[in-house]
């Protein structure tokens, strides 16, 4: 029988590690990128194809996803992986960044946040225990704790109080996710480190998830406006401080530098919906740099995104065609320009994958900022 | 050396023919429904899957593709075929009929009409010789006359004056297509019968298109608002005056039943925006009658679409999943139920070739419309 969850950590290169993780629908090979699925699709995407540019897990949005369809009736239909035709694992997040950041109305309290949905005005309560029940009844395979996510910035006192509520969340998420033990012993549940950028809350919150237990740890409460600099300022003293046989997620990150820099860090997994929004409104993701594929410079040019992609937009199509699709506002731009957004990134992460099982990440990493700061796709 | 253009009619059934069409690019099977990819793309879709659906020609718009991105542009860029990446047949129309239907400030006079552009309002002279050179420069396989569509209603006098325009122009189309030697030497010219609801004036168009000569006859001036009835009427009178050795195509026809009806009179070739425009708004085809995937009634039902439908989105999804995605406003709805409307016209015309090919026309058409009119997708 398949493992529940195992990390086979193969090679590490000075921080970061490279391995994969065994979970019964399937390896994921770290460090890994997660395509988004808000609403239970990878928007402008079909499933095998998002599979082809190397996918092996993705991610859903419970806070979407349980105001509609509505976890009850993804449950009843199967499940989420039968529901968008998905059968590699799934990560689904809690819910509690998007009821921050998208609701209005919402009332924070112990117990939970309760607000009222985007869609239709109804009342809703979140809590730990209905997060973990809501993504029980998705088949989530790897469930994220029910926190808050410490806005920024916030003063040592105000991130204190928070990490200190998304703690006893953590042990309420625990509970919960154990209370359901049919999806606990296929499932994993990881915990998400918050405390701002103070050293010293990050270290005890760091201390109070080991002390529960966890399959895994995410750093939250990052990618929310502080900038690269002070990301990765953040990684640089909270990584050692991670335990290291399992698994570390950076939640919601991001532009490919800033997934360099994180996987030097010791970062395992990542999230972003960077690669399929940028799609949608005419970027695309290059080795040189981003690049706009609505600028007139592209009319009249042969050659294709990038002659060295694999994806349908680069072998069998011109610039020239995308940025027509794109000014036309032609779904087929947005798929076309999406799938080699995230078969960019696919490929990045196979690039950062082979540097560390090789032992040259640092060469790896130094080449490629210095060609995607030089932002000429000309050069392509 | 294949031929430029030949058709083999290989059985008959009343006055339905079916038969191949056979061209450079590839043979076209007649009884033929054309998708429509207006501005150089199938809305929503790979050419790769628009042909696994079973479509042997799309139909370009010229009018879009003159405006952006040029056909000067695509020319340069290789042709049409190259630009959207397909190499089999493709027809376009000669701008006439978006000219007056989608601009404003128009002027017809015996040259031609002169309109400002929407998108930039820049003017412009669209003339036969023009419409030539446009359809030249896309390297359109089978190129259509320059015409007026008649409106409808119009008087006698009239649909007798736009008909002896539109006949004095299909003279200068044939001379502009026949001066562009190498493309001539490829493609095929296809002439439009005008003359509205007017037998007399159908006759004569008929006499001065065959007088003049082409590869194939268009009827015009249909699905212009006179209803079923009158088109079907209109065509009653018209088939049997039609050249019986060359194609004979319905422009902008139509709804499932149109099509079966047209067949039976004799029509050969077809195009509408329908199966892909609905299947952005949320209508699906099926052979119990349209359905709306935005009903309420489709959130819990987890069978396909139509189970018989060899469609990824009857294969792979349930009608909850596709209701979902198009309540939700999900890219990946268009893209399903465009695909799955495709895949129902493409199987409708094999149906209609197999059962010419068996003599039983008259047996199949009436079992579709029985079935057709039920509109009760809970028989599928």
């Amino acid at each position: 029988m398949t493992a529940r969850f195992k990390f086979d950590i193969s090679a590490t290169d000075g921080a970061a590690r490279t391995g994969v993780i065994h979970m019964q629908r399937g390896d994921i090979r770290t460090p890994a990128f997660m395509p988004v699925g808000t609403a239970g699709t990878v928007k402008a995407m079909l499933p095998e194809n998002v599979r082809s540019t190397g996918a092996d897990i993705l991610l859903g949005n419970t806070y979407h996803l349980m105001l509609r369809p509505t976890a009850e009736r993804i449950d009843r239909l199967g499940g989420l992986h039968k529901f968008m035709n998905w059968d590699r694992p799934i990560l689904t997040d809690s819910g509690g960044f998007q009821v921050m950041s998208l609701t209005e109305l919402r009332k924070m309290s112990e117990q939970g946040v309760e607000f009222r949905s985007h869609l239709d005005g109804t009342k809703i309560m979140l809590t730990p225990e209905r997060s973990m029940e809501i993504q029980r009844l998705l088949g989530t395979d790897i469930v994220m704790s029910f926190d808050e996510c410490t806005p920024f910035p916030a003063t040592e006192d105000v991130a204190k109080d928070s990490m200190e509520l998304s703690m006893r969340w953590a042990q309420r998420s625990r509970d919960g996710f154990d209370s359901g033990a049919d999806h606990a012993a296929r499932a994993a549940l990881f915990g998400i480190v918050q405390g701002g950028v103070y050293e010293d809350l990050r270290f005890r919150s760091i201390d109070a998830l080991t002390e529960i237990g966890f399959d895994g740890y995410a750093v939250g409460g990052l990618a929310v406006g502080e900038g690269q600099e002070m990301m990765f300022k953040v990684l640089d003293f909270t990584m050692p401080r991670m335990p290291e046989g399992a698994p570390r997620y950076l939640m919601g990150v991001g532009k490919p530098d800033d997934i360099v820099g994180a996987v030097e860090r010791g970062i395992d997994m990542f999230d972003c919906v960077m690669p399929t929004r940028s799609g949608r409104t005419g970027q695309g993701f290059t080795r040189f740099g981003p690049v706009n594929m609505r600028n007139a410079r592209h009319k009249d040019d042969e050659r294709p995104i990038d002659a060295d992609c694999a994806c349908p937009a680069c072998t069998q199509y011109s610039r020239a065609y995308v940025h027509h699709l794109i000014k036309a506002g032609e779904i087929l731009g947005a798929m076309l320009l999406t799938w080699h957004n995230l078969q960019f990134y696919q490929d990045l992460m196979t690039g950062l994958r082979s540097a560390i099982a090789e032992g040259n990440l640092a060469r790896f990493s130094g080449e490629f900022r210095t060609n995607y700061a030089r932002g000429d796709i000309d050069a392509l």
